[in-house]
């Protein structure tokens, strides 16, 4: 029986789950998943909890601490940024996050003495993505964006 | 009537407190004194808790979670570090540090898309200096061993 074609946002997301970022994210998770109580989780599965709607997002308050889960992705998001970045150019890219509390802070990545990637945060609470396609096309921005500085300063990285 | 000579460390103690960093540093410990419960101590008295013998310090354990007030002078310490390049130079150095409840982490300060320092920490727990002039003279070396990447890479702390 030959599989029917699926709708574009399925198409959409499964050509996200191909891209290097996206299953560098998912290994990630699968890292942290200490015990293995989602061995047989699919990729899309572990990624759930980073896709938030519009609808969810305006439901979540930016007034207080932000759940340690959301810190968390935040952090594993940032890590495979760093990942993607290091498995394409050898340069390893390690990021720096000062987080208060209240979900504001600095993301920094940087490569040697290059600073490659530099954030302000206000709303961490809210961090997530609408689909899986957009998940991967800004962390495929986050990472070519970097490549782009380590080519312009490409001493200054190794430095 | 005339001042006598003080002995040699009490003249080391007054030029630490002529030294930029070190007045930039009693600066901004006077800025945190919100109630200016503090407005009468002179500088030396207010840097007093940077200092820790050598005795001291092996008293501290390193071992469970360190003392808030340590970390906020190592914030400070570093802030200091930043402001003075700032002086000097007239390029703003922030300070991005990621310290676990530990005490374990990274300070890293950053002009433009350079990294003028970057250090991994161990034991906050344990942060001071025997003298005032040990902290004067950390303070100094560091804003110079920062000036001098600054003018290694004059272009990348300037963009």
């Amino acid at each position: 029986m030959s599989v029917p074609a699926g709708t574009p946002a399925v198409n959409e997301d499964e050509a996200a789950l191909a891209a290097p970022f996206v299953k560098c994210l998912a290994r990630l998770i699968r890292a942290q998943d200490t015990y293995g109580l989602q061995d047989g989780a699919s990729d899309a599965e572990l990624l759930t909890h980073f896709i938030i709607t519009e609808q969810q997002r305006r439901e979540i308050p930016i007034i207080g601490d932000p759940d340690p889960d959301v810190l968390l992705r935040f952090n594993i998001f940032y890590t495979a940024v760093g990942l993607t970045i290091e498995a394409r150019t050898g340069l390893v890219a390690s990021p720096t996050m000062m987080i208060s509390h209240e979900g504001f802070g600095r993301v920094l990545l940087t490569t040697g003495r290059l600073v490659v990637f530099s954030k302000t945060v206000r709303d961490v609470h809210r961090f997530g993505f609408a689909t899986l396609g957009k998940l991967a096309e800004a962390g495929a921005k986050l990472v070519d964006d970097a490549i782009a500085v380590i080519e312009a300063y490409p001493d200054v990285a190794r430095a």
